[in-house]
């Protein structure tokens, strides 16, 4: 279980307030934002706006989603320095003509803790092309309306501050595989993929991922190319999410709360049954 | 008014989806997410994932943001195809040094939707200096509790969707001043900053800013940097939204709704009274 945020985590800090209609001042705690500086065979090469906490694997999920990683041994090797806020990452020889042309390319590049696409230059850069994901297997929809209380238990962080998004993997019996948590949706989405990465178990084509929050077209994108077919959120799809969803051949589930849910694209993944 | 959605705007779309448990095919409708290319002088600056409405506000803000533009006469023109996507800002010959400036540093740079921070290089980059923000009123807080019921009636596109974020700029008396609709918090900022921009009101040192969500650093920030002295959210801010508004004399407000909130920063903004 990859967890970015458990008890001795920096996850979350606390703060004194006032509130509303209440003398003098109490104690409460808020999520932490901090900015990860991350290093390319010693070259600045982005800033994320972050939550502290598996670092690492929010390192080499980004580096996946960006493109300058495919294989694990891609990377000699990664240090974090959690609290300077640092993640230095080697590659390997045989990467450093595609290093570089990242570097050139997009030297200069920092994000937000909810930023996913930074990098692009115009919008054609935008259009999307890859594979098309096979339909392999279906879930029930009562595995479907498990999977938000299953994400609140993995949730330390976000039941003491309110501020933090989840993101979970499943598999199609709704058990939980590995979930981080993060000021930003799409930083817990690379955590999560960046961990899978670093195990060898890319692309995830037998799980499910769960998102607290709305899914936007970074999230699909991120998680289409790990390969995962059903991505699932507890709010609203934007319009692009769905167009990409349907292009891409992944399933799309949006509003799952309550058990109930509404399917935006492949609905052949959900198995019908009786409501 | 400022609205970025209403009857005859692209935020929202018709969707055909399928609900949990109902044969067949239901129609809905999803908050819109489509790119908007920035150009500057005729070269790509950036593509920033927004919901279409309010394009020439979001322009103008996200450069004033940027600190690409100071004075409404920093800028000749700008023209919007907001059906392509397009947004193009011609600059006063006065800014040629500047606009160059920025367009070698920051070639390449694009963001999403709810990114506010790219162009960045290193951790120094985000230091944070700049003037501190008087203490100059105090609002009550009845008003306060009023903002979020306020804000929610300049949010056609939200109750239609449930998939879009909203700001507000208010004035001490709890009346609307501007309202937008994104995807994107900072995109909806963005808006209302640059609309002020335009009509030559900033800096909004008379005003709050409510915004639907959290509050996160960049919000903070460009609050800020348009001189707004206290931002109020409907949900839970980061850490680094909190210093930022201890260090630049900003009151910082959270969980603002059912008559109740927390003061994060600078509580001398709100008038004291009985509960």
């Amino acid at each position: 279980m990859i967890r970015s945020a458990d008890a001795s985590s920096p996850a979350t800090r606390a703060v004194d307030i006032v509130r509303r209609g209440e003398p003098g001042v109490s104690a409460d705690h808020v999520a932490v934002e901090a900015p990860l500086e991350v290093r390319v065979n010693g070259q600045p090469f982005s800033v994320i706006m972050r939550t502290p906490g598996a670092d690492r694997e929010l390192t080499l999920g980004f580096l996946f989603s960006e493109g300058l990683v495919r294989r694990r041994d891609d990377v000699t090797r990664v240090d974090v320095d959690e609290a300077a806020g640092i993640s230095s990452v080697v590659f390997a020889r045989g990467r450093a003509d595609a290093v570089a042309a990242a570097l050139g390319e997009r030297r200069q590049v920092a994000m937000h803790s909810s930023c996913g696409l930074c990098g692009r230059r115009s919008l054609e850069s935008l259009q999307i092309d890859g594979p098309p994901i096979p339909v392999a297997w279906s879930v029930a929809a009562a595995i479907i309306d498990g999977l938000p209380a299953t994400l609140r238990t993995a949730q330390p962080a976000f039941a003491e501050t309110g501020g933090l998004h989840a993101a979970g993997l499943f598999d199609t019996e709704g058990r939980l595989v590995a979930s981080a948590e993060d000021v930003g949706r799409h930083n817990a989405v690379d955590k999560l993929v960046g961990g899978m990465f670093e195990a060898g178990r890319l692309p995830l084509s037998s799980l499910l991922l769960m998102v607290s929050g709305r899914s936007s077209f970074e999230i699909v994108q991120k998680a289409w190319l790990a390969g995962i077919p059903l991505v699932a959120s507890v709010s609203a799809p934007s319009s692009l999410a769905v167009d990409l969803s349907v292009c891409s051949g992944m399933t799309l589930l949006g509003f799952v709360r309550d058990g109930r849910f509404n399917v935006y694209a492949h609905p052949e993944r959900v198995a019908r049954q009786a409501p």
